[in-house]
């Protein structure tokens, strides 16, 4: 896997969450080589008291359409391609749903190759 | 801990995500030695466009009913005992609540033993 | 960033989920260094099946109104600063809330500086 945990705005159309899930998928393949069909996703509307992110730290200024994306993901990728990855992710949620990029976060958490099982009970990357 | 998350589809009946959530704990108990009592878990219901899973990677036919189960526990479990915890794990859920055994995705994230609070502002394990 | 994850119970007052991540930024402000600025937080509120929380182990007693927050944030701290934490959360919580210091359980997960994007498809603190 990895694993991705998508944390959207509520009120948006049935679509959104769709497509922002795609985008994910597309990026972590493009940037990171991960197969298309290794996705595993969790996507969770959030009402605004939900999400609760600061709208200009570092000088970016973040709108209420603000998303969160953390993806579990087995180590060994190094900055650039991370680098690439935030790039990619937030140029391609801004081309197909119209997001801005500054409304992009990206939390990563590295983990170990026998830290999945993809069903029936087996380590399938170990 | 370990602290699960356990996501569900929405729509069971209201008894399934007790089920499956004293399930993890078992095999928690049983595969690692995790103690009964030694339980925090967050279980989840979900939409089906909040959970997005692939439906055959790795030739693993996965239905509508998956779940996943993401365990944050100390490091120190190798690979053999991580396999152990798949195994018992999707076993018990197909004993307990009929689940199938390609249905149950788990995620693994290691932590350390300082990085738990069991309450009252103490590290407990540290 | 530290991300925060805040679980709560459902049905407290609508101010109760901004207060206790008020209360969770600071703590890390005040205990970590954090700047009040970085912060990036989700609150879900869960129905009592969706919390499961042991309410004795390790001879702490825990109610309904237990919290669990999840932090990720860099690596680093050592077992004294999370300590510091940990204990700075729980008596925050106490009186910021009224909560009760037995019921904060706190889980930490270290990632790396190249691990976040802020926004604009950067890594700001790689």
């Amino acid at each position: 896997m990895p694993l991705a945990r998508i944390e959207i705005p509520a009120g948006k159309p049935a679509a959104y969450g769709r497509d922002v899930a795609d985008t994910v998928q597309q990026a972590l393949h493009a940037a990171l080589g991960v197969p298309m069909a290794e996705r595993f996703q969790i996507v969770t509307e959030h009402p605004p008291a939900g999400l609760i992110i600061d709208p200009s730290y570092l000088g970016i200024v973040r709108s209420s359409e603000a998303v969160i994306v953390q993806v579990f993901l087995n180590a060994g990728r190094d900055a650039p391609k991370k680098r690439l990855f935030f790039r990619t992710l937030a140029d391609a949620l801004h081309e197909r749903v119209g997001m801005r990029r500054e409304d992009v976060l990206v939390s990563l958490v590295e983990v170990q190759r026998d830290d999945w099982s993809f069903g029936n009970g087996e380590a399938q990357l170990a």
